[in-house]
């Protein structure tokens, strides 16, 4: 089945429509027709070589959401109509101990990527950016009713990376919670922290988005460029949540951890980070990092976000606008997520 | 009341006998006539310098073990004749969120050490390499029957340092727990994670205390100067603690945690860690550091060591050998604990 799709040709180079094979739909596939696409800027990392070479031509896109419009016989999860997501990982091996444990992103064998990525077929996977996918139905999530379809694309990356540590890290009532940078991921996070009870700090290099991080739930808003901050918050939270991948002062930060506290990184900065050990046993606390979530706590994300009604802030784009907004994901001039509207594919 | 003690009379210079003044016994003070003293590395940083100018003369020994010989009126806790024990703080402020958390130890007005430090009262304090010791009631601990006295004195400081993070990161039953170096520290925390119900593994330089090892209550042994051990161990331990305190290749070090595993690292080297924030994102890690334990804490596990017959391997010491046993410990040649006889001291 040969399908419309954008696709960086190589590396650096702008992104362009074209056409793509997706597979039969298999017993255990179900076929969805994409409405929306999220672009996450690990999109713009990968077709820029950021992270070594790849596969082109590359269909980006790992923040998909859509209608199921074929299921293969052996599905009964998913049906013909029902609006479903995929996120960032469309196989793993299933077998090993992490996938046991519903920790699929971390499948010894390796997670099979939603694009870029070779499929345990010998295939190469293509993402988001197109009208239509085939996704093996155990990687398939359902979006529940009651979530703007749009604004729930980017829950599939954005929301699950900011998801997982907040849980595993129990923000909750009586829990003080900072993020550090309000963007595609921070302002997920704000919005989640807030909605499982927590109290909410925004640490951000200015207070430019000051108004913005307090209506999106945050309780307070700090300028880490102001070193007052630093002296002002020691000490005070119990859990860091650091979306910011660029390389930051560890030290000052893991000085604002309570006892017990961690900073836990969702982004990973490419030059290793200095830490001062006293910083941790000073206090028993942690520097961690976490990366997206399994399959059935995705699922748990959507449901809670619906039950809260919780979406990304999205600017909808049409594709013909995809290069200008990378542009733009560059300069940090998007508030806070945009979403590619498949029905301008063509 | 003049007592007898070892001093180090200025950095690097050797101890020597003196005497000393120890304050009345107050209302809520103990008088304790010491019987043990363990010497422990950080005596020597100290007295070395190489934590920084110090209150010369110092007495060194935050490992004490003595009877009771006289106490204040308002004690309840202890009584004459009843053993207890002194670790490595003596005061704090009571008040505080860690103090009145039992974390005393991280007092946000910073915790009195046993010695070397200034007390609540303005005083300096001066550690156990003496023959008697005036303590606050709260910060002395009940030695157990049926613990060697001279083996209870090194676990109030390698043991609760060690048994913290093992109980904080519940080391117990189908849990896989690594001990980085068999040292002072690392020899408590096999016997400890041992007791626990944890599966333990030794990493050390070389295989050279693997008999030691394995007798102290470890499953495996590997030398960790054989680059194969970090393959063949990939992914397999929940905890690895950490004993070391040079600079360690952190990231081959991670990549031994299973998802969601945690190392602690209970001593601090002086340059900082690189760390790269992949291997901790790669399996929900954590990189943490934990300095001994509260007093309730310290309690529990002495009570637990007499439950379970657990003291450390030492080398009673005559206080004259002093010297000679901090070049032996210099030199590694320790198993595993020198503990001063201090009826020696005049």
């Amino acid at each position: 089945m040969q399908v419309h799709a954008y696709a960086a040709p190589a590396a650096g180079e702008p992104l362009a429509p074209t056409t793509i094979e997706r597979r039969a739909v298999g017993s255990n596939d179900v076929l969805i027709e994409i409405e929306f696409a999220g672009i996450c800027h690990s999109d713009i990392h990968t077709v820029n070589g950021d992270w070594g070479p790849q596969p082109f031509p590359v269909v980006p896109g790992h923040e998909i959401v859509g209608r199921v419009t074929e299921v293969g016989s052996a599905v009964t999860r998913h049906a013909v109509g029902d609006r479903v997501g995929v996120g960032c990982m469309v196989n793993s091996c299933g077998e090993c101990v992490n996938c046991q444990a519903g920790d699929e992103q971390y499948c010894t064998d390796g997670m099979v990527g939603t694009y870029a990525a070779t499929d345990r077929d010998g295939t190469t996977t293509q993402g988001g950016y197109s009208t239509h996918v085939v996704v093996d139905a155990d990687y398939v999530l359902t979006v529940p009713a009651g979530i703007d379809p749009a604004a729930a694309a980017p829950l599939l990356c954005a929301g699950i990376t900011t998801y997982a540590p907040l849980r595993k890290w129990e923000a909750g009532p009586g829990r003080k919670v900072a993020v550090v940078g309000l963007g595609g991921l921070g302002h997920m996070a704000v919005k989640i922290a807030h909605a499982l009870g927590a109290e909410v700090t925004v640490l951000s290099q200015s207070l430019k988005k000051q108004e913005d991080g307090l209506r999106l739930g945050a309780d307070d808003y700090f300028a880490t460029s102001d070193p007052t901050t630093f002296e002002q918050l020691a000490g005070r939270f119990d859990l860091i949540v650091n979306t910011v991948s660029a390389k930051i002062d560890l030290d000052a930060y893991l000085g604002l951890l309570a006892v017990d506290g961690t900073l836990v990184n969702v982004g990973a900065p490419a030059e290793p980070l200095d830490v001062n050990v006293f910083s941790l046993i000073g206090g028993r606390r942690s520097f961690a990092g976490s990366m997206i979530g399994g399959i059935a706590l995705t699922q748990e994300m959507l449901d809670f976000c619906a039950e809260h009604h919780i979406g990304a802030e999205v600017e909808v784009i049409p594709a013909a606008k995809v290069n200008e907004a990378y542009e733009r994901v560059l300069a940090s001039d998007v508030r806070y997520r945009f979403v590619i509207d498949a029905s301008t594919i063509a």
